[in-house]
């Protein structure tokens, strides 16, 4: 048992530290009343701020660029990419880097490490062809364009894929898209150009056959946003969640990942490692919120006392340090588990996770928005939208009820 | 023990409920459209809708209106305000009428029964002289105009009150203001014409009697809406909570309540039945989302079966049910206290409330929100604002942290 | 609504209060070392103290005396019994009575008040024949006998009364009954000479149709108690929870109650009051739990301060007050309830105040055995077993889960 | 990152699992049935079984004997005490044998891996000059002997040292005893023949230098075992809690462990290890009550469906592996933290264990117990008196409060 990152693990988690620190923190409450001040009128709050192009370019220069990509990857995209390639970090190399980049909420997209995009480029890296590579897994490696994930439908309870209502239909040398799409994260954003998009093929077959997944060009004729979703108040400019309609759209089925009816084995391996990425992001915004809060609690007094120390605050306080460290060696087994194989246990370890994480940085946030008081709920602070995120993951990839029951299917499959 | 409501309470609450299920209900969706609409462009989100004004006028001309004036002032204002002057109603009567109202968050200014004018226009009631009744209590009890209270502080722990820094120093006939004041709720509607203020005048004065409140206009000079705050990112408009900074602002010491270094003995005497309204409406918000949550879950199916029914949902859904109950009773027993005089036994039941409900409406709307899925993250429901307004609810009116300390005094006391 | 006691409530419970203080707390310690020193070596613990019969004799004389007889039965009893008929209290007015005499684990029985024996009486007032009351309900109704309860079955799941596999066959004019059953409370008791048998009659029948109820002398011939069960320990001397063994045991027919295959009817009408006074007892027990805590946590001190205001101390002693205070209204409401009649409301109810209740007392009792250290593990106070007997509560008169089934199942009846 | 065992680790741990299934677990429940049938009346319930005695020969023979010694000892055991030496591991390494000895009561003597011996040994080891380890270490590697820690007091709040009230006090070349000691665990065993007592010597002096520690012969005169304690109904024969009283108790001061007014460090140096011990074996507890919970589960119907598929208990049961998982990460990265040196970061690890597990423990026990119905409170399983042994665990060795103290305190520190 060795609890150390490796060498490279450590040196590239000091240096996105050091990142995000001096050159994101600093610039971030700007972006974030420069939206606002835009979406209260003063201009297109959807239009990303310059300084995110700047700090995404300083970034890459320093080879803090795409360190989500798997190690399998690394060598054969690094002849092309150079460090636009990643760095060949396994799972648990990774977790501690992407803990840092979560303590902002702007700093995934500058090292572009931000969901859902890693997850399409690793899609695209595992099952792509060589064109569909080429089209949009280049320029997403270097950010020139951003995607989206088209999945969750508001007439279903999607956490049931049986329920999924929205087809791709074979039709000659085309497939036909049809069926509308929420929660679709990024396609706000000017420069989503590509949506990868899961629907029916064959109703008949067997559950884990019927689905296909198609990558559908944003300006493809059918698609339309229609709206654009908030959740508890945050667009989350200028990614932003889309409720998308797809009437009749047609794209050559060179267009398909992997072949049709496959998008289970896609999906299967699209989300290991991309839960893993999202739970190590919010054990980043917890910590950083209890930061916050103990800082807050240390600089302001109550009826004679620092509020730290006043009736159970402390207790709370070491409730909530005691919960992100065992969250964190959840998540940190979860990624070694993950890089041994797929395994019943990695399985299992990434639902764990899956409920553990969000709810325990719920409850940190929460406690240091009731340490701050008011001032909690406002956008003076990151707490407000900290913890709407946090709030989202529980259901965003599958709710904690779903993660629950595979946790469970396969305790109880040891003693059958 | 008799847990009948009287007659009177229940018809008013009947056709209140009535009232906001045939009335409010159906435009109330299309008034929260129009404002988001607003804010994205087409217009003030702070100007009211002209639907408000009339639903108000059906309200009153239905004698549902100012149901929450406590029944020692019935009789006198009936005479001149006729319905304007309230039913007369007791707490405990008044109770299942305000749940009625929270079940929607427009319901109550329908009825002018909405926090703060409810618990401004009972300080003048109790404390206001004629001309300050006259002046401004006159035209909030018709709803000509709206009000604001201004006491938390952004730089302190405003929940020990002897932090509070902001001055209203009593100089000649004036009385000089200074000092800045948030989440001072209703500032952004356009009818708010006065403030009642809360500063130190005598810092040397004992604990209890160095503030004094103060009657200011919003318009006099010095007085400046520095910005409209966001819970959680909601403006909550057209009320609105605001950062206020006075400057210098002078007016006729005859604006002081009650006199000078009284401030204490006022928030005393308003608190108790303020925060009876305020859980009384939590309840009927949890009430309303528990059937929202129940309603999706029953009528939407995963793997086989309603969610309803999946997994731990149904004892979720029991374990809400209880949860309610337990806290509307706890609620009406702290207004029948309340009404049975200020005892020490309603003090601690006044402060019990205010931790148990708000805590319990946000574990019903949080479950409500789950079975919803994403769409409980979005505007398409009002869970996401209920959940929001509860989570500001555990710090108004004093955090659950200095209520607990409160109950747990008293308890201390009984074995002295 | 109006939440005082009736005035022959509060008399009653004020002087069953004094009677609990002055009477029998003194003696509760030495009898409970008594029966310790006799279960390790110095007698037989399950002879009861003769301290015990003393108590019951002034208590009757008192009229403090089978107070839980249901208001319908007194007046044909108080005729034949005297004081002995109880008071004719409803559910409510019963309901502070039985808080007061469950802040004791001895007080039940010294005032006839304990069960099973109050479930048993009950089913023999309102199911028994006038020869089964005479031979039964007589000396129960004066404590010369005691009685247990056979239901729970220790080879299948109870909870679900379609797996008891225990018979009660009709042979010519007997019935001839087989099976085991166990945590049969009483049954160690040397004066307990009745059981109501439960089992099945015809398995083909209708499910709510198939059980018989029969009266059982525990000397009939193929009765054995095989053991006495702890609970955590606890052997609950003098009454006990046995495991009974019932082998070709053959009674009179005339010994069915009711008649075969009623067995659920009298289930049903007996399990509601039985559950109110449940968790009212526990009530009793977590508010001296409670006081035991609190007193000891203001008169001990570490690093510098009383226990009491140490840490998250004050806080959670405040949450335990909120928490049997609304508890406690819950279960009065649900008594109320059951006095307007057998409604859903109040079958829902009932099941709520059996799951609220338990879990609420156990979190308040470990609170004040934590604030006792170590000691509250111990015998020194009588808090570990109070904690065993809210626990054993949680599955008594069936498991939690059960009872959220009922809840949820008629919450998901209002919207159908 | 490496979250492999050692390869001895894992070897050991292996080897320590087959022997408790193979050898412990047969013969437990009859040793259980004989403690209580011997206190029911057929002998001497503190009289060890000896199938003990033969169980440990058969451990030690194996090699499988004091694996708690920690690595810098083993070397220099090894060659006088071959196997009885330990395996020089470290605590990291060890950790996992703690989980397979503590899923059984009984395990850890068999492999002389109990508290309190095993930091009483470990004591003697660090600070026992050569004449106190031969006298008391050498039988107590051998299990010749066994030893109890008479540390927490009945009339203080032990939880603050300074509040200690027993004396021990120099007087010419002896140390003279005085003081109330309880939990004396260990002190009922008829083998027990040391006692590591803590007594004030100068409480003029520094806080943390008034304490001394001296080891005491149980038949020192004036040393009297007033009284075992139960904890929740169990005495835990044939080790038990003592009450001990010391009356002028006289030894040598060659009997005063590393010196006058130095126990804080004893203490400081004992707790860390032992604390990661008891918090693995009770993970150990946790998931064998999970396998136990689990199992009946699945072998039991309600309903028509396994109690593990009925209501929220799937759901549960995930929520338990996940607690049970993240609690013994958090343990193993305390032991290896421990490895690394005595840092802050060790100090809050072990703080944070300390109060994780325990409750994590009972909450998981609990729910066994639960699935169990009422056999879970019986001695049928060893459920019940696995939650007892947890409870206590929140109080022995500093209650939950002091170490949230700690691990708030070193918090608070990082921001200074």
């Amino acid at each position: 048992m060795d609890f150390s990152p490796s060498a490279r693990s450590a040196e590239l988690t000091e240096r996105v530290r050091n990142f995000v620190t001096t050159e994101i923190e600093p610039v971030e409450p700007e972006i974030h009343r420069d939206i606002k001040a835009r979406r209260e009128g003063d201009g297109d709050p959807w239009t990303p701020s310059p300084i995110i192009a700047d700090l995404q370019q300083k970034a890459r220069s320093q080879g803090l660029w795409n360190l989500f990509l798997p190690a399998e990857h690394a060598g054969r995209y690094a002849a092309d990419f150079g460090t636009d390639g990643g760095a060949g970090l396994s799972n648990a190399d990774y977790a501690p880097i992407a803990e840092a980049m979560g303590s902002s909420g702007l700093a995934p997209v500058i090292f572009n490490c931000n969901a859902p995009d890693t997850g399409n480029m690793e899609v695209l890296l595992r099952y792509g062809t060589e064109e569909q590579r080429k089209q949009w897994l280049e320029p997403l490696l270097t950010a020139e364009i951003r995607s989206a994930f088209c999945m969750t439908e508001p007439a279903v309870a999607s956490s049931d894929a049986t329920n999924m209502a929205a087809t791709a239909v074979l039709d000659g040398d085309d497939v036909v898209i049809n069926g509308t799409k929420w929660f679709s994260t990024g396609v706000g954003h000017p420069d989503c150009k590509v949506l990868i998009f899961m629907g029916v093929t064959d109703a008949e077959a067997d559950r884990k056959s019927r689905h296909t997944m198609v990558l559908i060009p944003i300006d493809a004729p059918g698609v339309t946003v229609d709206r654009m979703l908030t959740t508890m108040g945050y667009f989350d400019e200028p990614f932003g969640h889309g409720e998308v309609s797809f009437d009749n759209v047609r794209v050559p089925a060179s267009n398909i990942l992997l072949g049709p009816g496959r998008a289970f084995e896609i999906a299967q391996g699209r989300l290991g490692p991309g839960r893993v990425h999202h739970c190590m992001r919010a054990i980043g915004l917890a910590e950083k919120s209890l930061e916050l809060g103990v800082r807050r609690a240390l600089s302001r007094e109550a009826f004679g006392k620092q509020l730290a120390r006043l009736g159970g605050n402390s207790e709370r306080i070491a409730d909530a340090r005691i919960a992100i460290n065992r969250s964190r060696l959840l998540v940190h087994h979860a990624a070694w588990l993950l890089d041994q194989g797929l395994s019943r246990e990695a399985v299992s370890a990434v639902s764990e996770i899956k409920v553990e994480v969000p709810n325990m940085a719920l409850e940190v946030i929460d406690l240091a928005i009731q340490l701050h008081g008011g001032a909690g709920m406002t956008d003076d602070f990151p707490l407000a939208q900290a913890w709407v995120g946090a709030r989202s993951l529980r259901l965003a990839d599958g709710p904690d009820e779903v993660h629950r029951n595979v946790v469970a299917r396969i305790e109880f499959g040891k003693y059958r």
